[in-house]
């Protein structure tokens, strides 16, 4: 199958890999706004050619959009306009509603198929594609039944054969699920870096002192701005909520330190011990 | 050396493998609340034996004190009553203001050198400890100057034995810093566990979803309340002024979001990506 990936970053790179690898895709075609990372795309050996939308488009079979969110509410009602009935496409994104909402009655719509890899790392660009990332992981499809039972039949096959499990859920769910398992711990992490950096003027000190434990917390930290302020504007109202809580939560920590009420601190913390059988 | 190790838990034990492997104890004595605990040590070949604290201490060369906070409050005063002229203590712990205020008078204080081995993990107990925790992690010695020079060279050699390098700081200065690039890690990950666990009552989902972003956020969140809150409870001053920062750049984040101020939450996280640099 020959696959055109729109947007050849951190998940369309590593999935150009992990399509290559499987030998599911016999030909990878990079579609990027950024020439740039075409070019190290082509030098990685991630695509093996790059084309304009317009003739990537005509030859692909199937089409991945993977670019930042902003980018796909723009990109797929043009490529839906343009699309066979022969062809598929899937998206990688992170929300869901305003996207889904966008495209509601075009007469395409049963050719597309969303899609929500739960993978990623804290880097971004071609530069940060690696294999393997999205094995053992679970792919949400959003609204399936708004897609031809052939091109759920076809998202299922480009990411299982990268080793993902899958999930359906409805894009309010999604939407909601993704801004308590996925947003707000960005939220948290940059609100963290900046607690710290606007404090620890002595840098050095923080570089020393730093354990690995404010590591892994603040890991998220060095996210995109690019990439996530699409998300948290089209995710805005589940995240404000989600953040509300949170900022609730850290209230009720902060007045049982005021109050030393450190036995209610003990068992808000045995509480949170519980993710514990959430995670593994 | 003969080193008397009291409190066998994830510290404790981890220091015990370390010294045991550059050859710098010749002997590693246990000591323990928990009979449990020891017999786990003793299984694990962690100690050599078990002895009570008064057995223990007097026949340790270098005595280390490796207990929660709580317990060592307690602790420090009464083994400096019966420490000799030839015997070192040093301590691990996580807060030094409370505990340094305690025995600043103590006749042997000299004796003690005041340590914080900036490592750890979310585990405890001695089934936690595992080699290397120390390597090339920063171990910070307060108030040097209260302990005798022969004191700190044998503190060096221990925490140095086991891959640490050293940086000094006096207590206040310590507990701050520490607030900063540890405690606060801890609560906000405990706080962002609640927060998803009170609002994702389908924790199937969660279980599902969670990509490794979320996983690394909250890794903090299973580390143990009794080992945590007496850490807070000591250094509840800075540890509120912290919180305090911290609730504030997350209801900045949260003002943004309300006045669709994508351009302001955008700078900000360019601004929390810095910390990058920080950890490298």
């Amino acid at each position: 199958m020959t696959v055109a990936i729109v947007g050849i970053g951190l998940i369309g790179g590593s999935l150009a890999i992990s399509l290559k690898e499987s030998g599911l895709a016999t030909r990878v075609i990079g579609i990027d706004a950024s020439q740039a990372n075409l070019d190290k795309a082509v030098r990685r050996r991630l695509i093996d050619e790059d084309l304009s939308l317009a003739e990537g488009l005509s030859h692909a079979d199937t089409i991945v959009l993977a670019t930042p969110m902003d980018a796909m509410l723009n990109l797929l009602p043009k490529i839906l306009d343009a699309i066979r009935p022969d062809q598929t496409l899937v998206d990688v994104g992170s929300t869901k509603e305003k996207m889904l909402d966008k495209v509601k009655h075009h007469p395409n719509r049963s050719r597309f198929v969303a899609c929500h890899p739960m993978a990623g790392t804290e880097f971004s660009g071609p530069e940060a594609a690696v294999p393997n990332l999205f094995a053992g992981k679970t792919c949400v499809i959003v609204d399936a039944e708004d897609s031809a039972p052939d091109a759920v039949d076809t998202a299922k096959r480009i990411f299982g054969s990268a080793g993902m499990k899958f999930t359906h859920l409805g894009r309010s769910a999604h939407d909601l699920h993704c801004a308590y398992v996925s947003h707000i711990s960005h939220i948290a992490s940059f609100a963290l870096a900046l607690t710290v950096l606007e404090k620890e003027k002595d840098e050095q000190r923080i570089f020393e002192l730093a354990s690995s434990g404010f590591g892994s917390t603040v890991r998220l930290a060095k996210s995109s701005a690019d990439m996530w302020v699409p998300i948290f504007r089209q995710n805005r109202d589940h995240v404000l909520d989600v953040l509300d809580e949170h900022i609730e939560q850290l209230s009720r920590f902060r007045t049982q330190l005021i109050k030393h009420d450190f036995a209610g601190f003990h068992a808000r913390i045995e509480r949170a011990n519980q993710i514990e059988k959430i995670l593994k």
